[in-house]
């Protein structure tokens, strides 16, 4: 039977090879919404539309399982080999260095929302091709969109990327990809310039140094949690988005105040997920976990008038 | 009448050419000292320990006394000529080009403290030689002693930095320099190992991004005020330290309340002073902008637990 998630999410599953100064892992299962689904996925039931070849196996669909992750749009292509990404990390973690990308079933990927999937209020445009973005959110009956994108995307689609920004709620993207896009160096500029284009607001990840929100009338940002060792940065900024969209979808809400606490939430999800390879610290992470950091953020910024 | 200030800090008073995207000065009063007091005179009366040449004129004088800074320590070298520094910032904002560097009088420099100095409750170490800096720590009986370096320090005299980064009860740095000092990338580790060669606590200084401080058992951190646009960063860090250290002078304390408070208002002299060369926008900043700013960082920052 088929359900209607309150959150659902668009982007790669992917096979990833990851290198970084405090060790690898040849076959580490990732992609945007998986980091993003499995962060979802403490606040709110979250669907998937992706797709994956044959090598992809049952181990890797438990991890979506587990976690109660509806994977009834989740597309196999029998003969077809999984969307396989390898990077390299330095020890500054923030940029990584992409050795090999193969889209394989990727290649193709024409996203399909069955009639339940078109439902869900909620819905994220991981960073997929511009034009497959718009063409989903428009299969789409959601209340809230947002989407993230990257650099490659502005540089090789820009027009077709503006088209797609004009079309959603939010815009989740790093502070580079801002100034980038919006091509202005100051990142407060640029923020009110691309808020010009559509969106009602733009959640700014800066990484180590944390996150912003911007909307036409109001300004957040914080502090990264301070994290004393940080394994493997991939998928922050999925999780991140998947924090932020998971509270969104349990609060079923969008004013200013649920808005920020879904910064904070975002920030919590990134800060355990970067800890350990792929999903494996988010999958025995605990709810009290999660409350501790949000609790812990609160004291990190707090100060008296 | 030689008076004893609640606040004294050593360092340079300068003459600086400098040029950004958005224009150019020939003759720009600067140097850390000059930064510093005048931003922390909206506070807590300042004396300046710093030495000038025969070059540097009334009309440079009259910006310590219209913001009632004590100049009794403020030695003047007959025949001498004022340290002249000259640079250069590109688009980012984020790092001067040293175009060139004219010691001149500040070559011979050996602050000497009259009694009346020595008594300041609160000093702070500009950015000069770490000896020198060492040296005026031993003359002073001040109560809370801070610090800022820069990495040509930390390339060169290492060990002397050290040793006076051990007498002083804060470090004042930007983030680049603490990964530096501390020969560590990630900054909450490179935090925590500075701690433990001795200061109470760290004050991280991160541009665009805020500021961060860093105590044996607490964290504390903002994000910078959002500017859109910057003239000219030239002295954004003393007038950081200015802000912070004139707002504890005033308060006549050092708790983590605040401190954390401290922190806000250096973070608001930043944002003023990167408005126009030199000091131009401080010499005409009223109380009430102040206010204005420290009240927004608390808008921009608060959310609902």
């Amino acid at each position: 039977m088929s359900t209607t998630s309150p959150l659902l999410v668009v982007g790669s599953v992917a096979i990833d090879s990851i290198i970084t100064p405090f060790g690898s892992r040849d076959r580490s299962l990732g992609g945007s919404a998986t980091h993003f689904s499995v962060s979802a996925s403490f606040f709110a039931d979250v669907g998937v539309v992706a797709v994956i070849g044959d090598d992809f196996t049952d181990e890797d669909e438990a991890v979506f399982h587990e976690r109660k992750i509806s994977t009834e749009n989740l597309q196999r292509i029998p003969g077809g080999k999984t969307f396989r990404w390898a990077g390299e990390y330095g020890f500054d973690l923030n940029v990584a260095k992409t050795l090999d990308t193969q889209l394989n079933v990727f290649a193709d990927f024409k996203p399909q929302l069955s009639d339940a999937a078109r439902k869900s209020p909620f819905l994220f445009l991981g960073n997929i091709q511009p034009t497959l973005q718009r063409e989903v959110r428009e299969q789409a009956d959601a209340r809230f969109v947002a989407m993230d994108t990257m650099n490659y995307w502005i540089e090789s689609v820009r027009e077709e990327l503006q088209k797609t920004i004009a079309v959603v709620d939010a815009l989740i993207i790093n502070d580079a990809e801002a100034r980038q896009l919006a091509e202005e160096p100051n990142l407060i500029r640029a923020a009110r310039k691309i808020l010009t284009w559509g969106p009602q607001m733009l959640v700014i990840k800066r990484g180590e140094y944390g996150a912003a929100l911007f909307t036409a009338d109001s300004f957040f940002a914080i502090p990264a949690y301070p994290l004393e060792s940080v394994f493997d940065p991939t998928g922050a900024g999925d999780s991140f988005a998947g924090g932020f969209m998971g509270y969104l979808a349990q609060a079923d809400k969008v004013d200013e105040v649920t808005l920020r606490r879904a910064v904070i939430y975002g920030s919590v999800m990134a800060s355990y997920n970067v800890e350990e390879f792929s999903c494996d610290r988010l999958r025995r992470l605990k709810p009290e976990e999660i409350r501790d950091r949000f609790h812990q953020f609160k004291q990190f910024t707090h100060f008296e008038i």
